[in-house]
Parts: C-alpha cells; sequence; structure tokens
C-alpha cells in the first residue's frame, strides 16, 4: 500500500478567534491534498476533471475524527492512501500530524459523476488504472 | 426530542466549478446552524463564548453522509437535534434537505474546552441545563 | 438613487485569531450583498445569470477602506447603491456600519461577460433596464 | 527596491461556477503572501505578531484591479513590494502574473496595533527596520 505525504502550513486563513484550525478549513486542507494526490501521483488533474473530461468527484461521505488542535505555523504533514477502489467510488484514508503528534484521521468516500450522465458512473479506464497502482504500492 | 430548523440560501460562495456546493462550505454552513442554535436556543452565544467565558467548542468528530448535490439558489432546510449530552461533550445530529429531498445528515461531537485549562472540562451549568431542556424537548 | 440595504451576522467563519473580521470574508460578505440585490431589486439571480444565461459579472476593479474593525456576533447593516452605469460594466457603492459606527466603504466595479464571447459584453437589456430603474430611483 | 516573489497554484477551493477565481479567494492568496513575506523577509510570523507579540496587522485599505481571469491549475506569481513605510502603517503594491499575462494588482495598507493599546501604534523597532532593509533593497 502506497502513502502519499504532503506538507501543510497552517496560515492565519485557516485559524478562528480561539487561535485554532477551523474545522471546515480542514476541509479545504483535506481537498487541497486529495487535488495534489490526482495531479501528481494519479496522473490526472482536477482541471483535466472538471475541464476536457466534463467530470466530477464529489464528496459522498466523510468522517474524521480530530485528535488535537493545530495552531498558527504548525507545519502538519498529511498522508494520503487508498483504503478501497470501487467501480464509481474510491474511499481514502488522510491522516495529518505535527511531528508525533497525531492531528486528525479522516474517511472520505468520492464518487465519479459524469456531468453528462446522472447519477455515479464508473471510473474511466486510465483514472481507475493510476489509482490501482497507487493502492497496490505498484 | 426537541429540533431545532433554520434556513440557509446557497450562494455563490458556497459553488465549485462543478456548479455545486464545495463540501467545506457545507461545514461553514453547519457551523453557522449550530451558532444559531447556542444563540437562540441555548441562550448563550459563540460571542459570549470565547470571550467572556474564555471557553470554546471545538468539533472533535464529524461524520457526513451527502445524498444530494446542493446547487446556486437551493434552500436548504436545517435541522439540528442533540443526540446525546455528556459531561464535556455533546452529539449534534444534522440534516439538510431542499423541499422533500435529503442533501446531507451530519453527526457532530463538539468538546467544551476552558482555554485557563488543558483538554476538555465539563461545560458549565447553565450550558448545561439549557441544552438539557432543548434536549428533552421541555 | 436608491438604495438597497440589508443585514449580516458577524459569525464565527468570518473571524480571525485577532477576534475580528479577516478582510477576505469581508467580501464575501459583499458578494452576498450584491448577489441578494441582483435576486431581490434587479429580478435576475446569479443562478439564472450563471446557468441559463451562460455569463457571468466578475470583479475588475475594488478599493475598500476598512474604518474599525468588526467583531464576532457584530450586526452589519450593509447598503448598496448604484454609483454608474455602463454599457457592460457598473461600479457599485457598498458601505457597511454596526449601528452608527461606520466601518467600511467599498467601490466595486462589475463587468459582464458572455462565456460565449471573449470578453466584456454588453448587460442584456432587461438585465441593464432593472439596474437603471433602481439607480434612478424609480 | 526589493521584490519578493512566491508562487501559488489555483486549486479547486478557489474557483467558482463560473470556473474562475473567487475574488475573496484572491485576498486570502495576497494574505497568504504577506504572511509568507512576513515570516521568511521580515523575519517575524504572523504566530509571533498575534502571539506572544499580542499585536495584529489588519488591512485599513485596499485598491485592486483585476486584469484577467485565472483558472484551476493556473500557477500565479506574485510579486510584493513597500511602496511606503510609515509609523504606524505600510503600503504593500502586490502583482499577480501567469507567465507574461498580468492578473492583478493590488495596493494593500496594513496597520499595526497593539492588542492592550486602542487604535493604530507605531511598529516595534525589529519590525520595522527589517521592512526598511527590505523596501530599501539593502
Amino acid at each position: 500500500m502506497s502513502v502519499f505525504e504532503t506538507e501543510r502550513k497552517i496560515q492565519f486563513q485557516h485559524c478562528d478567534p480561539a487561535g485554532i484550525v477551523f474545522y471546515p478549513r480542514y476541509f479545504e486542507l483535506m481537498n487541497s491534498v486529495v487535488e495534489d494526490w490526482f495531479e501528481t501521483v494519479v496522473g490526472i488533474s482536477f482541471a483535466e476533471i472538471h475541464g476536457p473530461r466534463g467530470a466530477a468527484v464529489p464528496a459522498v461521505h466523510i468522517d474524521v475524527d480530530f485528535f488535537a488542535a493545530s495552531r498558527l505555523g504548525d507545519r502538519l504533514t498529511f498522508a494520503l492512501s487508498v483504503e478501497r477502489l470501487g467501480d464509481a467510488s474510491a474511499t481514502l484514508k488522510i491522516t495529518a500530524r505535527a511531528g508525533d503528534e497525531h492531528r486528525l484521521a479522516a474517511r472520505l468516500i468520492i464518487a465519479h459523476v459524469d456531468a453528462a450522465v446522472s447519477g455515479a458512473t464508473p471510473f474511466p479506464d486510465d483514472l481507475r488504472a493510476a489509482v490501482d497502482r497507487f493502492a497496490q504500492g505498484i
């Protein structure tokens, strides 16, 4: 199983009056990680998916546990792995830690939808193959 | 069991290039609903909690299922109920629908923390009593 | 000259670690005001403009002075008027105050673009007529 | 005169239903650039300013011209220079371009405020000296 890691710095825009990350911002950060993974690992960018391909990969389920607060200036290491690859959906596991301290663990299920078709539609072959190679650590 | 309902219109700022609500914006909307509930039902505003009381109610767990996409101009009815009221945490259930169509169902666990103390601390009596009255539908 | 007024409450999502509105959130609030004005006064919603009409009204210029900070729980009255209505652009003046205290004054120039055409294109007649009626206070 | 340059990729979270950057997100991006400049060039991070120093540097004026739209996947080069350094405020000039195409030019005036004092207060000596060295290109 492969793991994709990328770092994000907690900036002013992520923090709330309590001085910690406002949780909706964590989802922006997670989506940014998924986006980077699509572009650099899967090899198909969000611009390609939403543009020429006329498709989208919306979230259909999310669960997340927040273990500890993150503060302005923290450097978080996000790690993404593929827990399950279905016909028209994929379950991604995303964690974030600052050094050795676990900050969150999330499960994000994304579906594949084709703008020209109603409901979820199977992943195209190239996208599926690339995700599968990553999932299997090939 | 009481239910707190409030309406939110899907605006431009909530929507993504696919023309639907970008899921991190749903969490802003949900937090806004929780905030209104605190102010109007519990009777203790976020300004009061984060200001004079020096406390906070961060999310420690969230799970959410998205059933159908929401689009620009949709009017969503959010419904909030209390599933469990613990010593220092509460489980809120939040759903959103547009007319009869269910859009999402979420479970949000918030903890009570006191800035002057490390870790979760019991809810103050007035806050607990107000949440309890609502939860019991009194 | 007409003025469109609408109220916005400063919520948690708008505030930064200094406990005041983070200025990018002011632009979300202003855009929300413009959006409400389009829907309720001009009579053509953003959903209509960006959907069936295949158009958009992006900002091409903004200048804003922030006179005083806004805090969590503040209720701001936003006022919008039309300073100039051109062929393919309009200059909107937007102010916000809390009670008698002025918080900001902004000038926002929006252009009209048609997705099928490159560059700014003249406002459609119905939209122009409606904005003109408002601008002239008819 | 020195110029601080840094790159930002336009991600999904920045884009609106028209498929272009929603202008409030540009201000998040600009603030992120200012934040990086403070940390890496001025040598005093936002975490330091808002934390131990109990201060803040809110925006008091912004004007910006948007020359062309930015799209998902665009890589923008932001450039920041100091136009004026006053006692308690500084005028920053920020531009963004994608390759040779100018996307925006902004002027941002930030003030220095001390949480313990009402209104703007002079920049502390170390902060002023560092900004001055940068402004003079020393």
